[in-house]
């Protein structure tokens, strides 16, 4: 889970929904209140930083927690409103870039082999305000140093059609696969946020075959949910139910090996509770396919929507 | 269950997917294929008309089947191109309108006694090519005229947000209930198909809400599924699940009394076996409701989403 | 225009794009930097509380701007997370409807005859968490209380299909009409924001028309742009063009004499510069409104795609 | 321009909206009535066979009409319902192919270069219904195959979100160039659809940026318009304006040289005045290009909204 999670919530109407925990509190809350936990995911600057970086190692040690990922922090700084590393402005994209080294070297030091970059001010908001072109060089340039720099982390990218930005230069599974591979790097992938997926149109099942077939470029997981025109981040299966279910399906066909990790924005509810719920629910749903595993691999060979519905009834 | 959806299906590419039998051997599919059918929904001329009223008559009495509904067709005439009862040309107006005096004669010796009005041509497609207050005057006026006329009968007006026309005039519930008051009658009110209702951005529970707060408006109800952006009329529960609890949970809450249609479009699927499997989705859905109804009534006092999750995880 | 659209600008990621000039501060900026600014709409608590009115008003004075309307607080307050005048629990209702009752009072001082209440926090996020009858029950008491107690006093209710809840119980047009008209209250109408009604897939041209035949509920406008499928709260103009000005003809064909007003939320832009953008295109569609007025009466009458077609070219 | 759109059209419900004429009269429609036309896509099938093929090419000189493309149809024969080349039956694939190949030889004969495949029916309509990593390497090896048999000629694959099926292989830009790829040959790209790309969610001018980052693979262009959620199909320039400025730009920018064609669905408007239409908003943005074109490009280099929102100001 992303341990963020746990914290406060707000929106751009208001400031705060709840009050927000130390990092320390919020790890102990995870490690008492959440079941299953294994991995934590931390949010760089406000988890992890150089100050704290040997404290929070040692800390996850004594939770019996891995570093999932490390997510740096490139959308809550007013300096990279119009961009990080795509911004117009050279100092600029060279303090984003130095940051996500600084990053990278956390990343080393705490033993966690995943850089996530949610790279959400790179983009743009407005018609006839930017030069695509010579932005996404910008974007290949500094993905490519980084990957060079640190062959040994993997970069996983994470897109979502908008928010913060209009428009993302990573939006979805198949323009962010192309974005990795201009790279030409092996150790760049792709994070799918299910509740990215679901608003950006596609179906997150044929998302995950995509980047299977692109070379194993899935890297990570991040599972919410949400009403369908909108990052709403809920609680796993609150809205869907079958796409969770062929999800899963194609991530063990796939032979998929990273983190399902939460990430949820519990505006206006517990968050100990909320992640909870959502875990349970995965649970819920790969138990399901463990079961049927090779019913479903039949029905998808079949095309047949009468026999796949006949199966799906009766999971009720 | 529409009858017609045992028929042919086509779209715009392709004229037909199958063969279309006469509505003579649907209705003899229908009885042997089908479970629990009540109830015929007949699409005005394909399966009724003058010439044949009587025979369907005795037909649906042989089956055992009541006329649940007759739905004039104003979709298929292109002379309705730009609209029936709404075409700016007043010999249209007044051709649609006899037509659809027509078929509340037939209604009345067939037994019927809802006319499900799907006004499907009626609306617009480009900006600035439509007086909208005269149109939908000539829309109140029809509508009036009709409802009383034929006082015996109900009128209800089934919503679409687009198709065939870019934009209808009855495009969700609130707009729908505003054009069905316009009349003054009782007897006008409305049909909810739940796939429009999805594609509308409505949430099709609150929907019924908003009939009922109108004063019990809701006259029927078609089921279906689709993806969210689109009419795909799709087999129930195939993709959304608990919006369907939820509808079902309201119309039980509201005292619903009308019929649950099955309404779809099972393009290349078998369409008795389509129509089947809805109606035991439904009635999967049905059961859950019957069994938790306390239970849900106490989670909607609540407004806690962790207490819902919770509950909604027992049911799969 | 609306004053706080010169301040601060955040999202749930970035607590501060910009600094945050004082209420006063801002109302010299509109006066210096932005044209054609005869009214200035004030934030309830932001703007303007019990303490500072009497001096509001006298500023309001010297600038010679009239107040056009007051915007009640009710979607930054924790308290309000989970509804205003229609949460579950009965204090916060009634501090929520003794909160409108003082921004009322307000009103009356600063002779401002308009209260628009966008009631952001009035809605729900997960299925089966709301009893939406009854919650609507509260809204239409206390929307009428208010009314009945200040009948001098306007209340437009500002429609927004979701954000900050997944769902808002004022959502369109035509369910804020039905809303309005279970008061029973003369004074109670509607506020069209041009942005919300994009994304809540109405024509909005056609939204004035709906209001109009309900009994000329129209009582207030705001202007902004977005890309269709969120309230991206842009500078008019920049994607849309077409709507504008059929917007603008039917609010002058249908006689609307209130405030068209600029509510934008120009995250990263200069905030005066930005409303001024939009001035200067309402302007300009205005301009050809005007112009054009008897040549587009006949167009809509003539519903001719092609003929509409021509007209809208020489335009450019 | 693609002849079949001046013929009948029609949609699920109404089978013909106006007459269809022959061929033979389409072209000398297009010749007499539409302005600047200088080439001619042919639908398959429809316009062009094995039998005509020689006359076609006689009737094309005489008119002076170049063949701009060949739209092999693979959209209307039922044999292909559930996927042409990717159909899980083997002899449906082999006769999808036999026909490609067929298609391909009357190109040959004709002198066109152009093979627009829009793959309509390759796709899915039901979750866990298909093996979408099979069935995209079916796709994968009959794009190769026939890229293979006929170096000479490119394959622009024409993509599409959704319609006739619920998800299509060929959805969008991105994954399309990852299709086009997947085969290796350099003679396969991609075709812009506008109105696809427009409710596909993607911004347009940024997939035509995509197609060059790839390697200059935007092979070919059609024109429409649509209100955002659907293929409504319409003339040109009646909903947008800014993004086809933004799109023509690019274009020009990135040094395309293929076709701007013309595809619409004009349902119920004249079919050459309809094409008409869209060809003179073309030629109408296209001026505004040529005009403005440094200073769009000085606009896109500054990344400032107001400076972008002044300067389109002065186009209306």
């Amino acid at each position: 889970m992303i341990l963020g999670n746990l914290g406060n919530t707000c929106d751009r109407f208001c400031k705060g929904y709840k009050d927000n925990p130390s990092s320390d509190d919020m790890l102990a809350i995870a490690k008492a209140k959440i079941p299953h936990i294994e991995g934590i995911e931390l949010v760089g600057t406000w988890d992890i930083r150089p100050d704290n970086v040997k404290d929070m190692k040692k800390k996850l040690e004594q939770y019996d927690f891995k570093c999932a990922s490390i997510i740096p922090d490139t959308f809550t700084d007013p300096a990279f409103a119009k961009g990080s590393i795509t911004s117009i402005d050279s100092s600029t994209r060279k303090k984003a870039l130095d940051y996500l080294r600084q990053m990278c070297d956390i990343a080393r030091i705490i033993d966690c082999q995943t850089m996530n970059l949610w790279l959400g001010q790179d983009g743009y908001d407005y018609l006839l305000t930017a030069d695509y072109n010579q932005e996404r060089e910008w974007l290949r340039e500094s993905t490519y140093t980084l990957a060079t720099e640190f062959p040994d982390l993997k970069f996983a990218l994470e897109y979502k059609p908008k928010e913060p930005r209009n428009f993302s230069y990573h939006s979805r599974m198949a323009d962010t696969i192309l974005a990795a591979r201009e790279t030409g790097c092996k150790n760049v992938g792709v994070t799918i946020d299910t509740g990215h997926s679901f608003f950006a149109g596609e179906n997150v099942a044929e998302a995950v075959v995509l980047a299977k077939r692109a070379g194993n470029m899935l890297f990570h997981m991040h599972f919410n949910d949400n009403h369908g025109s909108w990052d709403d981040d809920m609680i796993v299966g609150n809205v869907h139910s079958i796409v969770y279910i062929e999800l899963l399906f194609w991530l063990k066909k796939t032979g998929y090996e990273g983190w399902l990790s939460m990430d949820q924005y519990p505006y206006r509810e517990d968050g100990a509770e909320a992640i909870a719920e959502s875990i349970l629910w995965v649970k819920k749903f790969e138990k399901i396919v463990d079961e049927y595993y090779h019913e479903i691999e039949t029905l998808i060979s079949h095309n047949d929507a009468i026999e796949t519905s006949r199966f799906l009834r009766k999971l009720f």
